[in-house]
């Protein structure tokens, strides 16, 4: 007797990269920051530890939403906090998606939106993009048409490159919603605003955005969603009460409120990531511009899997993946490469070179 | 246009208990513990806020999975830890659960049930509990025999009694799961067990357990689920993938090791459960048998919305409930009200006599 859901029973669920929990490793496959969390959070931490934690704490978690508003210029009911990005993914999904209702995303990108319109029982169809990471827009507005929910991230993943405004809002769905996933956003030549939601489609887009990769902060697991108010209170109904807790409230608080920190740390894997894509350039991978903190590099021999399992024979992790074809789209395979700290990318290319070479 | 799925739509969703985030309160509404978590749990908050907050916490959470296999003599492939029990509860309801299906569980009980069938698009029944707080067998066995998912909490809230396994057994679906939600399992007068799993039919049964309550750490979100691996393994496709962080992991591991701190807490709060209870007699209400930390009171003349209110007005909070009337059952409205510590009892007690005399 299977006692699962059909949809449940039938997929594999989402594999997320390997989380090797020995320290020995050279960690260049999960897209984490390389340099720890500002010294505020680590006293917010501490703080919150002698706090209340008998106590339940805020539903509405609204110290952080007053935060995220000063910052933007917003109103604090736009914003919703979850325990890290993808429950926001999953509580849009939810909110938004009736099973066997469709769901859009360009492929390749996050492959967590496939299986969570899975979980949902929902349909998806993939938006191909090209080996130049664009869609053909007019194939795009075919897809949009009847979707109920559009997820597009920006900076894309595994590409890092960014979409315009105007190529953005085309996807909103006349009678669905957009989601733009700026789990990368800090890392972009653009500082991050939240100026989408005033399009005139704006009551139908959400953004999300994460503390952990530019906060260095994804052992807290601590996210926010932007959005009108009306499209955040509907949202509220589907998060579990208490999604967040006292300790990842007040760091992720703390994490705002240092900026500079941040700010800092961004311009270090940016100017890191200009040596790393000139070394894998010089090793002859081909790259796209990236506007993240990772690359996706492939190499003409195409032995991506093998460079993969070598590299990870030395403790080197990186992550390989493999994208089926899609109508319209050739299969396509390679590497995404996180920007870790110099020493780190020196490290990797001195590795990556002896098994190119040999 | 409204964009949301018709069955969030139509819902208002669920109301957690008021949090007031200031300490002048008398908190007697939400079934915390009045004393604070082992000085362990701190000290390992401490050491994990220096830990490597930029990277992943394991998915798997395989540390805290092995404790609770050491504790109760089980694999640690039957636990699925989870960001609070509700993280479990919906999960059940999104793993076992198709629009349409039917999902069961005694009323009155704990409310959020009734939402998160409502957010999967699923009908739900209610089992009515007598004024004895017992269901009729007969009744139970009609409404459990097409359901897909039955939810019972052991001890029950809000009337904190508890049912034996026989009785929890013949609520297993022919073709469902049963979920035993055990958030409040600790302060029982028999110690906690998993025992149920081993039943014939074990197979489909959940057990759902929290640190909130006997823990003292609501403010961290940390449940866990036990069921036979099968189970577990196909509810792990659900969730999200990091759902539990560095900070609360490092808790609740803590937290699980120090079961004398948990138990000497019980003993205290279950000793001071017999004093409120006596005077809450004394005072004219009448109580039902708990093993819990909170008692059901009514009062003959009825005034329960009254009390809440001035009880309000000099900041001592409980939690006034109303629960409409089913078929087969009458409506009925009460107190829960939480068991704090010894002072704060004897200041309750103080200021409902005066409300009640008055």
């Amino acid at each position: 007797m299977n006692l699962f859901r059909p949809d449940i029973a039938r997929i594999d669920g989402y594999t997320p990269g390997e989380q090797p929990q020995e320290s020995s490793w050279i960690k260049l496959n999960t897209n984490e920051n390389p340099y720890p969390p500002s010294p505020a959070v680590v006293e917010a931490i501490r703080d919150a530890s002698s706090g209340p934690l008998n106590l339940y704490p805020d539903p509405l978690v609204r110290r952080f939403c007053t935060r995220v508003g000063d910052l933007f210029g917003i109103d604090p009911d736009c914003v919703l906090p979850a325990n890290g990005s993808d429950e926001n993914l999953t509580i849009a999904m939810r909110s938004f998606v009736d099973a066997g209702q469709q769901v859009t995303f360009p492929y390749p990108s996050y492959t967590l939106y496939e299986t969570l319109a899975d979980l949902q029982g929902a349909r998806h169809q993939r938006l191909p993009l090209r080996d130049d990471w664009q869609w053909d827009p007019r194939q795009a507005e075919t897809l949009v048409a009847d979707s109920k929910l559009v997820f597009v991230p920006n900076p894309n993943s595994p590409s890092g490159n960014c979409w315009s405004d105007p190529l953005l809002t085309s996807l909103v769905p006349p009678a669905g919603v957009l989601v733009v996933d700026e789990a990368y956003g800090d890392f972009r030549d653009e500082p991050l605003s939240s100026g989408l939601l005033q399009h005139e489609r704006g009551s139908q887009i959400v953004l999300t955005r994460t503390l952990s990769k530019s906060y260095s902060l994804a052992g807290i697991r601590f996210g926010y969603a932007l959005a009108q108010p009306e499209l955040i209170a509907g949202m509220r109904k589907v998060k579990d009460s208490y999604n967040c807790n006292a300790l990842s409230i007040a760091a992720a608080t703390a994490a705002l409120q240092d900026q500079e920190w941040m700010l800092r740390n961004v311009e270090r894997i940016r100017a890191t990531r200009d040596r790393l894509v000139a070394a894998l350039r010089d090793t002859g991978f081909d790259t796209v511009d990236s506007q993240t903190n990772f690359i996706w590099a492939s190499h003409p021999t195409g032995h991506h899997r093998r460079i993969f399992d070598q590299l990870k024979n030395r403790k080197i992790l990186v992550r390989y993946m493999h994208f089926s074809n899609t109508s319209g789209d050739a299969a396509r395979d390679g590497l995404r490469i996180t920007v870790g700290t110099d020493e780190q990318v020196d490290r990797f290319v001195d590795v990556l070179r002896s098994i190119v070479v040999a």
